[in-house]
Order: structure tokens, then sequence, then C-alpha cells
């Protein structure tokens, strides 16, 4: 169970980091989306190893093949499955790990719960199954196009290093010209500094990606407990190493008076409704206001390090986890597409869902 | 759609702010648990209306009934539904605001996405759903009480006014010694006076109630998108005003190295695996390690303020809503047992769904 | 679980036979649907015990009470949650039985399942439940009404007397008329006069209702596992009493050639497509094709009889149970509504799930 | 939407039958179940076609591949994802019913629905998507296995020929002897005959499949709505061409009084409950009661067939649909594993959900 998303949008992924492959079945895709192979495997690219020095040096092709739902170029509502083969496996740099507990990693839980496990790269908890979230996301994305939907998300923070700006003052088309994701090119180049730096010394750090929705229409999120963002955070947080997500003014709003948070709204000049300020972040009482949305995503240092760490083992000794395999120093820039990803996946859903509200 | 939440404890919320009532129907306890009635009232007083001068004064009883599911004071496994009677409900109150949007509220987008709403008090999208919340989740306590899992709440910041200390160094048996429940009895008086100037100007103030769960044993959560911080963070975000959500080390621990956020395994005396440190917040893989589970929810200052203010009406004017009603300056004393409910549903389910796990 | 029935349009009942009361919580029910309580009334008291001698004598007005979802007698897209409370409820009858297994009831099944139960009059299992079906059948009809979808059950068989006629050759408008609730009036006087003289003898027996739908467009019902008489067949069986179901040619269509069976399409003299024959009951590859559906569902012999029964109780010892209570001799006239009902939630989860269909 | 098989115990199909191939992904599947290839691709053997010269003549290895959730020979709790491709596709066959509609298949009905299909073979309706159902039951025989559980279906009928005795009247054992899988070996070679006849006369005929499951424990199966037999009616109701589902007495049943249906129970010499007629076809209540539980299933011709058919087309014209491709000229034989698996489904599913029923 806690392998499907979506409650008429509905993804289901498989697979593990060493084993044949994974991939994703997407039930209820309406038909008539236009299924852009490119585009996918595009999006596939941006989340895919090896991409710069500060990613893991795994060497993966990510080619996805289609199995079934699509005809002629179009889905075609029937279910859409999707595969990718693992290719540069390595798995016998795990056999020293087949018995020991990771600090930080999913070994023991699942050791735990379910009495065995697949040790090869961490098996089923391994980041690579966002691949699968990733290409599912790209088919959201292809199915929110038809509305003018757009998203977009960056780095905004690694470690210490913050950047202190709204998305309103960034240009973010310049997030993907560098290898951190972050739309202020002086700070990329010293994120990127920085993380090399860490990546070094064999240790892992922390950051953060911000998302922004344009585009949404209003009516899209359903009350009291799938509230739009309630599904956003929920989604973001079952993304790999991610600890916290606010959306709007976030943390930051609680230390605000009620009279300065209140988005006023107003007519505008063609006559629509709209907001002064969006301290809301384009959701009120959980369902969009046509606004922007926008959230903030925070991703803990990767556990994997190439330093020896304290732990013990599956007969309850003590060992030493040494410090080998390959790893990224800090995810954000390679989780920028599937946070992406998966508020497209959240959106499409909601978009679908949406259309019952009516008679 | 959206007012179900649980797979296998399944609570399903009905009601409005101003209608008959509100209630709650409980699928899947499983049978045999004590419903302990006082209990569940209890928690229910925790929530209620008219605690202090801090908190609205509406004056609810919040007595509930029960209308199936228990015989002779055992749950049966059969649906339990629970209503609470609406009494102090003023409707009169709302007839300004039946053509009005108030800011930073639920009402342009239920009218956007239904095309008709109950405007008296927000309707369903007023907080006083909650309540329901609580009687479920205070039924969900009784169900963990077997398995000796503790679940505790606190106010840890109001407004600017925050709690620098972890909850390591508190005594958390004092949070419900004051208003504010904040669990340091020096900090909850200046929060109190703080709150309650607030409530003076008409204004109102945001906070964060922070929560702490002891002896949920390994192994509950589920890879990869049910994730218990995933659920946890979904339950947080589906209460009214909540902006953010984050656990262990959180949006703090993106600055950390890896090397000091990792936490290393050992065995205790009693031959148990513990963690020296715990930044994972009990949780890794999405998956309950067996060390406290911690996180904090951001709440926003309330949006119903005593202040005239900018807004539109359904005719697509320009109208100004006046600052009438009742309403709580700051949610946080409240939200208290809120959070506990939602967490102790979230906890309940998974206790459930992890019996599926091995043969 | 197993309580709720849809996947959108979606009900949760609750209640036993002889606690407070039953409801039902209807969760997505679009908004602006007429909330017209005569024609719900109507329906249930349709259901209702004490029509006629050869229904059972239990008193009960079946009036429901409204809590939530309803503003200004339209639906608001929020949950509608109805109770009916039991008034006629003779708990002490039931006394006799609160160790015993009744054969063929779900006494034993529900003991061992839950270790705990309600006894009385069956608790859980009783079919007062249905009350609860029909009264969200009922919101169902009015939301069909709004596509000129209507449904339509009578008596076709009470334990060998049987109706040889297809529902093409009788007036359905006849069947309100007697109380067996069988559309040809020569045939239905019969039928009393042999329910009526099995219940003199404390006995009782089954009966089959058949139900028509006109009017439902093509396109509803999902591939592959939730067809639409897939649905339809899971519902029906889920009635108290059913022992099958079958659609179009059902169990006689399996002698057929397939030359037979075949329905060839034409084209009518509105430029419409339809067949020529309808084995297929309306459904072809589990989607309607907007012919008529037509489905038949059989009913056991009621298991409560006015006779000794060898059976044993909760301690393993063999035990004589007594006939007592009240019950119906003959289910089928009463189960004309619950079978109505329980297609028209189908149907209106279907009309929903469907808008999802195209982009 | 559909294509999702279970709560717990969950299969989601994909796949078209002239598309790269079919496949299923298992979730809920606990761990530790041994995972056995042999036995798996044993019962995809019985389902595949060609088996003989009275079913289809199409040539399917129905070979499959594990992509995930298998480890060391024992599924790990992950989602378990098996592929079968497609190799004898011949889709040129079809491309004369590209824009037509063969009587009494699904190319209407989805045309409507979607507005595009794969009409290859039937895509998504083609009864090749059984296969990943068979697969995905094969492994829930394995892991019903482990509490002795044990599905049997075999043929009862064949257009007007039908067995007339009871399972307990037949050796099943002798079921897979013959290529009709009927235990009866001269009602088998009769059936044979029949079959191969309405073959030569390229027509095609019904029959009625029996399943008998022994060794299931009481306590299976939901109330209200996921009555076991309910389920199992859906399960059936689901496999292409099954036009009618009934258990226990069935339809047969109506014409008993109460007296001579119920199941009087006993205690017998092991001193275990037992009724001493099985009427209830061993659910009682919607829950098993620990008794055999034997149902059957009507399928009608297959619509198929190698003759000239009077139809329309896309364009709203009459067409001539013409005989071609290849057919089983009826399918009960290949549909008595298929019975068994999705039997086999429903119970793992059951056995799941059970688990949650008591503290």
């Amino acid at each position: 169970m806690g392998s499907t998303y979506g409650k008429i949008f509905k993804i289901s992924t498989f697979g593990e980091s060493h084993g044949v492959g994974i991939g994703v079945v997407i039930e209820g895709c309406p038909s008539g989306v236009d299924f852009d192979t490119d585009f996918i495997q595009s999006e596939l690219t941006r989340r895919k190893p090896g991409q710069s020095r500060i990613t893991t040096q795994r060497r993966e092709a990510d080619e996805f093949e289609v199995l079934s739902g699509v005809f002629e170029g179009k889905t075609t509502g029937t279910p859409i499955a999707l595969i990718i083969r693992n290719e540069d496996q390595r798995s016998k740099d795990y056999s020293h790990i087949a018995a020991q507990f990771r600090p930080s990693h999913a070994d023991y839980t699942y050791q735990v719960k379910y009495g065995v496990r697949d040790y090869r790269g961490g098996g089923r908890s391994s980041a690579r199954e966002t691949a699968a979230r990733v290409a599912a996301g790209a088919l959201a994305k292809l199915l929110l196009a038809n509305f003018g939907v757009n998203i977009q998300a960056y780095v905004s923070q690694v470690g210490v290093m913050k950047l202190d700006k709204s998305y309103t003052e960034l240009d973010l088309s310049e997030t993907e010209n560098n290898a951190v994701r972050c739309p202020d090119p002086a700070m990329a180049e010293k994120m990127f500094t920085y993380i090399d730096d860490v990546r070094k010394k064999g240790d892992s750090i922390g950051g953060v990606v911000n998302c922004v929705i344009k585009g949404a229409p209003a009516g899209w999120g359903e009350p009291v407990f799938d509230k739009l963002h309630a599904e956003l955070g929920k989604a973001m947080l079952s993304i790999n190493a991610v600890k916290g997500f606010e959306y709007g003014s976030g943390f930051d709003g609680v230390a605000m008076l009620g009279s300065e948070h209140n988005d006023a709204f107003f007519i505008d000049d063609k006559g629509e409704v709209h907001t002064r300020s969006n301290h809301s972040g384009g959701i009120q009482g959980g369902i969009s206001n046509g606004e922007d949305i926008y959230f903030r995503v925070a991703f803990k240092p990767v556990a994997t390090i190439m330093q020896d760490q304290e732990s013990v083992d599956d007969k309850g000794d003590i060992a030493i986890v040494q410090g080998k395999g390959r790893h990224d120093p800090c995810v954000v820039p390679r989780a920028v597409p599937i946070v992406e990803a998966m508020a497209a996946v959240v959106l499409a859903d909601f978009y679908l869902r949406n259309k019952a509200s009516k008679l």
C-alpha cells in the first residue's frame, strides 16, 4: 500500500533501484491528450543522474518505453504504463550493506516493517523511484497545458546560501541555464562552488526548492481534507529527503496580523476578480482562487556520505557503515523537475475532480 | 469529494457552521475498543469556543450523540456515527456577507466552485468542522492507548513570540494549565497578554503548534506516497488556517551537513536499537523507527477581523466587508487538540494498514 | 470497512436495527441538485415496514432529518447527512438470541469476525440498513432526473410463481398499484395469496425483482473492472438476501448461438445508432450503449421464520432457536425500491465518473 | 478509471490486445510470499490461446517478466509489476474494422465514451487483458495457499448441454484432463464435439463456469456493501462475456421455503461449528462461515463470429462487418483459470482486510 497517488488522475509507481527497472501506470488520464514523447523524455533528462560533477555519477540514459494506453499519438483513456530499465546498477557496490542499516536511510525501517528488503541501493526506498514520477508528471503537464497552466520550480537555498528574493523579482527562465537550477546566475555560481566543496569532503548538504504555478483557474481543490495545499503538501513530503512544506506566507505568516495578511479583493481592468496581495498563495479554503500558487519545499542533506558512520547490523551488533557508492552531495538541483512533476499530478487530479462539482 | 480521511480507519465529516450540526462517521475502527464517552467529551471541551477571553465568544456545549457502532461500551467494528448539534448559531450575523466575499476566507472560492454556498459563518469551510475531527481523533487516541502511544501538542509560537526550547527541555504536562496551551508558564502569560492586545484592536495573529508522539513502534507508514510524515503533513495542512508543516529537523535541517544530520544507530542497555540524535523526527523512509515523532504546524492569523476591508461582491461590484461577528484573535490555543486529533487519526490508520505488511 | 459505496457519488451508511437510528452520508453529490424532500420521503415510504399484511408489522414512520449539505432547497456540493431514527425497537424481543446463532442469519459470522455484536434484530446486518440506501438512492434519482434517466423495478417472481413476460410486454405503471409490486394485476393477486399462505404457516419464500433503466445515455461505465453491469451486480448482491444477478440475456443467453445473440446495429429514423435486438441489456464492454438497461435480482426466502430451528450458541452448545419477532414472509415487494435506489446510486456515480473520460 | 481491483491486495492491469503487451501491478501483497515463477507460468498456460482446436488459434507464449517487488524468490511488500509481451499480433487483420462497430463488441461504446480507440483486436476491451488477471490471481493463490485455501473452477454447461450434478458428486481433479475443462469425462467429450461443430459453422456458443472454494476460514468479507459474494459477483461480472452470477442456492433458491433453505448449525465430532446444508454457499451476511463457498458464472456466446453482420460505421453509415480473424467458439474452457484467478484476488484482499477487524 502507498504506491498510488491521486483519486482520478492516479499514478502507481513500481520498481527498485537495482532491479529490472522502474515504471508507472497512469490511470484516469482522459482520452485525447497529445502524448509528446520528446517532452516526456526531456523531463526525464532533467532529472537523470550524471548531469554535472555535483550530481551522482551513476550513468542512466533513463529512456522510457510506453507499454499501453497510447494510440496514434494520443491518450485513449485507458491506463498508460511506462517503464525505464535500470542500466548502471553495480549491485555489488551494496553487498557491504546487505546486513547493515545505513544511518538516516530506510534500511532499518523497511527491515522491521517487512522482514525482508532489497538492500541494493536502497531498493524501493531509493530516489530512483522518482524517475517514474517525473514521467507521469510530464504527462500531467501535457494535460494541463491545454488550460494554460504552467509550473516552474527552482532552487532558492543550498545550505546557508539563501536567495532572498520573491519569485516575482526573479527571471525564472534562467533556471535551466545552470547546473544548480537557481534562477539568479550569480547565486547559482556560488551555490555550485559550495556544493562542490561539500562533495570533495565526502559530505552532503540540504536545500530548498520553490515552486510557482501560473494559470490555474479558480475552483481546483476539494474541501475539507483534500485541500489543494494539503495534497500539494503530501505530494511534496512524499519525495525522498523532504522535511518541510509551506505555501503562501508559510511559517513567516504566523508573525503577521490579520489586517496585514488578508488579501483584499478588487476588480481589475478586464473586470476580473483578483487580490491585491497574495499571502494566501493562490489558495483559499483549500481551493485555488485564480492567483499564482506558490510554495517551498525543504530537503535535508542526503544520507549517503563518503565517511564511516556508527551503526548496527541486522543481528543487533554494532557496525561501522563505510562510505561507498555514488551519491548526490545535494539533491535540490535534480529535485526541481520532481517537485514540478508532483505538482502537475496534483493539479491534473484536481482538474478532473472539479468536473464533478456542479450539476 | 474530499470530506473523508484515511484508508482503513476512515473518518468522514459532515456539517456546516450554522446548519443543524456537524458530525462524523468513523468507518474501519476495529471492534473491541473501549468507547470512553467522558474522554471523548473532554477532548471536545478542549476545543470548544468560549474557553477564555482570547477565544471566540460563541457559546457551544459541543455535546455529542452516538448514533451507531457502539454496543455495551465497546466498538463493534461497524461504522460509528457521532453528531454535535449547533446551538448558538446567530445566522443573522451573517446576512451582511450573503453576497460579499470576505478577504482570505473561502467565500469566493466556494462560490466559483459550486455556484452556491451556505454563507452563514462560512458554512462548510468554517473551523467548526474540526469539532467532528476532534471527536474522531479522541476515538483514535483510545485505540492507540492500547499500544502505549501518546500524542501531545502545545503552542510554541504566537506572532513573534517564540519558545526557543526543544520539547525535550519542556514539561509538557504544563500545557493544559493555561489558556494559551504553552507549556512554559512565563511565556504563556506573555502570549496571553499579546493575544489579548491583538483582540482589543480587532485584529488577529498567527502562531505555531508543535506536536510530539511517544511510544509509536517502528514500522508504521507506507512507502512511497503514503509516507508517515506525508500523511501527517496532509492531515495538518487540511486544518483551517494552516500554512506550513515541518518534521524532525525541518526547514532548519537544510543548512546542516549530512555528517551532522545523520542519526547514528546504537544498541541501548535493553538491547534495543535506537538513534543517538533524532533529526529524522522518528521517521525514516516514511516509516516510524521507534524514536519520538515530532513536527511543527504553522497557523496564519485568522481571516475574520473586526475592521472594514476592501472586497467585491457576487455581482462583481466593489464592496466593503464590515468587521462583525465573533472570532478567535489567535487560533493556536484551540488548535492544539485538533492537531493531536488529526495525528491520532493518521497513526490509527497506519497501525491498521501495517497489519497487512507481512504474511 | 465496507460501508461505503461509489467512487465519486459516494454513500456511507451507518446504524443498527435497534440502536438510535440509521443514516447515510452522501459525499460527492454535485451542487445544484433540487433536494425534493417530499420525493425522498415518498421513496422511504415505499420501503417502510407495515405496508400490508404480507410485510413485517414493525411500525416505523421512517421520517428522515437532513443534517447537512442542503441550503435553500439545493445541494451545495458538500456532504449530505441524513438520519432516520428507530422508533419501534422492541429490543427485548431479541434477548433470547443474545447468545444463539439464528440459522442463515449473520449472527455467527459477525461473532467470529468481530468477537462482539449488537444482537438486537441483527444489528448492523439487518435489512433496516437499506432505508438509508433508499434515501441516498432517492437523491441519486433526483440527480439523474436532470438527464431523463428513469429507473423502474418490479416483482417478476415469487416462489414458483413466475411472470413469463418481458418488460416490454408489461405496463410498468401498474407496479405500484398492488402490495406485491407486480405490474400484472392478475399475477399480483395470485402472488399476494401465495405469500399470505406462507406467512400463515410461519414460513418465508423467495422471489425475483426485475429492473429496467430507460434514458441512460451511451458512455456510462468504466473498463475493465468497474464495468457498468459489474457495479450493478455488486450493488444488487450487497442487498440483504440477494443470491443472484443477471443482466440482458443472463443465464438463458448461454444457450444461444453468437449469430442469434449479437445485437445488430442500425440507424433509426432520427439518424441515431440503435440495436435491433438487446440481448446485451444496454451494456457493451461494460459501458452503456444507449439502449434500455435491464437486469434481474434473485432473493432467497427470509431467514427469520416462526418455527423452532436447530442451532448452536456462543458457548458451542446445541440450541433451539425459537420463531419470534416480526418479519417479512417475502422480501421482494419491499425490495423493489431498494433495487431502484442502488441502481440509481450506481448510475449517478458513473455519470460523474464519465465526466473525466475525455479531455 | 476502473482498471484497479481490490482495497488492500490491489491489482491494476494495463495493456491492449495488439499493443506492446499487457501487464499488471500488484500493490499490497504482503512480504514473505513465495514467488513461484513456475506456478504462475503454469496458470498463464492454462489460459493461453491455441490449446486445442476449440480455442482461438492466435499463438502467444504468454511468458511473463517480473519487473519489481520480488527479491531472492520472495515478495518484499512493494509493488510487483509483471508484463507479458504480445507476439502474434496481426494488427492488419483489424484494418477492416477501424471504422466499423462490430455487433455486441465494445467498439461503439468505447468510441462514444473516449472519442478515440485502439481498434486493433478490440484494444483494451479484448479478453487478452485477462492474462494479466491470471498472473495476479496466481500470486493470490500462492498467498492463500499459506492458509490452506483451495480454489477450483470447472465447466458445467456449454450451450444446452448441462452437467446436472452438484460439485460434491464430481471428481474435480478430472477437470484439467480434457480440453473443455469439464470434470465429467463423458460430458466433456460431448461438449467438445458440440463446440467443434459450432466452430465449423463459424458461430459461437455460451456456457457456465462453476467455482468451489474450500478451506476459507470464517470471517472473510465486509458488511454491508463489500459482502464477500458482492465482491465475487463484481469480480466475475468484470470478466469479458459474463452475463450472470449466482452463489449458493442462487436463482433456484427463490422457489424454496425458508424452512427448507435455512442451514441449521450443529457441532461436529471435532467440536467445530458447521451447517447441515449449505444453501448459503458458505457466506452469511456477506461473511464466510467456514463452509465451502461455491458460485456459478454465465458466459454469453463470443461476439466474434465468422459471418457477415449488419452494422454501422463511425460516419453513421450502414456497414457490413465481415467475419475475419481468430476467435474462440466458446470461451468457457479458457475462462476456468480466469474465474479462479479473480476469486483468488477477492479472497486475498478479504484475508488482508479482515486483519483489521479486531483490536
